[in-house]
């Protein structure tokens, strides 16, 4: 297994190349946040595997991002191959890495770009060929970067009638800790926050694991935004006593009508934005997109073991011999999403033309 | 603080008094459930009315017998006063105990039927008075056994058209462990068991106090239902994938209008049911009417800590200085609710004037 660095002072990036050809990836381990901020070296393809399964690093583009990384570390070691022989090793590493998680698609986008990166072989050694590898990583990162910042660009242009100081909801985390960059949803709310619109954030603590309550939180507090944690139950209740104006949330896969698979939990907050009158919204760069799927009802949807609710925080919180249903994501159907926010602009309505004019688009 | 007891062998009732006027009050401590069966013993006033504060005993109904018990254990050292003394004593341990919780209607209820007995002072002791105390929280005890059963007949009768296997979502519990006896909700669900109409239930976990998770499905393994339990947040999905036919759930207190406050979270199952077109049940005993609130913004929600929310199974799960909300119950309004199942009939459909005619109707 890697090994674990404490970190002191700032907290590390949620993601970082370190070194060059030979470095190493080193990300900051989401599963022990709030409590330790500790960065996990990962210096071979299993420990990047296992990082991403385990949730130290998730997030649909950060779970890319990772894999870009996984597939550099895992060529680490046949420089020396002739090229054949390295582009079916990048074959394997991507088939392997594409197995850690099945539900965002960022994933298999980024390692589609891996793997083109290898096949796109001319004369030139494998070794030089692990440098372009390293090269795209990084640019799938720095694109990343920018996509977040963009997203939160058109997100509080979207959000700017909004009353300052509106209540907005969110589900999950989408933020710095599941990009690259700012984040996808969050990246909105820094930037009203920037344009002094002071937002409160509803955050939903979000079962079974918590990464509104441990990781959210901890994003927003860093930034100085006025935020109240509730229990995923409480949504409704806070809705209907009127403090919420709007919802936005990241996004793990989008189908081409529309259909958004995220976290589970948000289908039901968007069928309570909806009887509620709340405009619900996605925000998601268009690596986000896959647009072979016709709708969401085929998005492979993750299931998780049954201790992730049974014992949660270390402790036996239900009957042993229980049954248990532990979807990671649901989908949530277009017709309940107002919008979604790309680094492109704004999808709106959400409709299949819509979506194929998002996928044609050139980037803004 | 009082002293508690391992329990060996069978599950001890959720209330028993023990021995006769000058016995105590014993109570399964629901904290400790699933991992412990644990009685707790209460021979003083204080104990139960920290017993009610901590949820060792809860669900409206049981908080409503334990209060009355909790009287008996008051009076014991006054046997010997005047009849004045007496009941000023009576009054003043119902006052006290009143101020365990806010929301279920049942605590006042209860008490108000010990004080009037203590009111109908006539020319005998107060030791005699003690007597009849006594016999009146029995009495409250032994008819909300009854009411649960009749209950269960009567919510079995009106899901008679379920298709045997039938899916049905409860949240929270309102068992056998609420009441004192099998429950008000769950006593449906027995009661088709026992039909052999082999319900499937779904449990929602009930955040922040897991009262699915740790007691309702402890209370369904032993009867030997089918349960599947599922996070709060996965239910929106469980129902859109067709696997929900019927949600039931208790209630802590019904306006007159007809809406009712229940466990924070219902009011979210119960709009998301009517979105999936999903009929909605309340079950309660008429003690749960308060009909001198108009409606159900009148009802008093009970606020509790924040350490509920962040530090909910001993280990710190968001970061120490958020803030958080932490409402324990919500109000679902009457239009969303298809029936309430009370111990005279079933209410339907849920107006003013069906809620009149329910307290007016004799019991059946």
């Amino acid at each position: 297994m890697s090994p674990l660095t404490k970190h002191n002072g700032m907290s590390p990036p949620t993601l970082q190349w370190v070194g060059s050809m030979d470095g190493h990836l080193a990300l900051l381990d989401q599963t022990r946040l709030p409590a330790e901020v500790v960065q996990l070296v990962c210096r071979d393809v299993q420990s990047v595997w296992q990082a991403i399964r385990r949730l130290c690093v998730r997030g649909a583009p950060a779970i890319g991002i990772a894999a870009a990384y996984g597939v550099c570390l895992g060529v680490q070691t046949a420089r020396d191959a002739d090229l054949a022989a390295f582009q079916t090793r990048v074959d394997k590493i991507c088939d392997y890495l594409a197995t850690s998680r099945q539900t965002a698609v960022n994933l298999f986008w980024a390692l589609d770009r891996m793997r083109a990166v290898a096949h796109q072989a001319a004369g030139c050694s494998a070794r030089e060929w692990a440098a372009r590898l390293l090269a795209e990583a990084q640019a799938i990162h720095q694109e990343d970067r920018q996509m977040c910042a963009e997203i939160g660009r058109h997100g509080a242009d979207l959000l700017a009638e909004l009353p300052a100081g509106a209540g907005i909801l969110t589900h999950c985390n989408a933020g710095a800790l599941a990009t690259g960059g700012d984040g996808t949803a969050l990246s909105i709310l820094f930037e009203l926050a920037r344009r002094g619109r002071r937002p409160h954030v509803w955050v939903d603590e979000t079962r079974p694991l918590l990464q509104g309550a441990r990781l959210t939180t901890w994003e927003l507090l860093q930034r100085g935004i006025e935020i109240t944690l509730i229990c995923d139950s409480m949504a409704a209740h806070v809705m209907r006593q009127g403090n919420v104006q709007a919802v936005v949330t990241g996004a793990d896969r989008i189908a081409a009508n529309g259909d958004v698979a995220n976290k589970i939990g948000t289908y039901g907050v968007a069928t309570l934005a909806k009887a509620h009158g709340i405009a619900f919204y996605v925000a998601a760069p268009t690596s986000t997109l896959d647009i072979a799927l016709a709708t969401g009802d085929q998005i492979p949807i993750e299931q998780r073991a049954a201790e992730e609710i049974t014992h949660g925080f270390g402790r036996a919180t239900a009957p042993a011999e229980v049954a248990v249903y532990n979807p990671a994501f649901d989908v949530t159907p277009a017709e309940l999403i107002a919008g979604i926010v790309t680094e492109k602009g704004v999808v709106q309505p959400v409709t299949p033309a819509t979506i194929a004019a998002w996928a044609a688009r050139p980037p803004a």
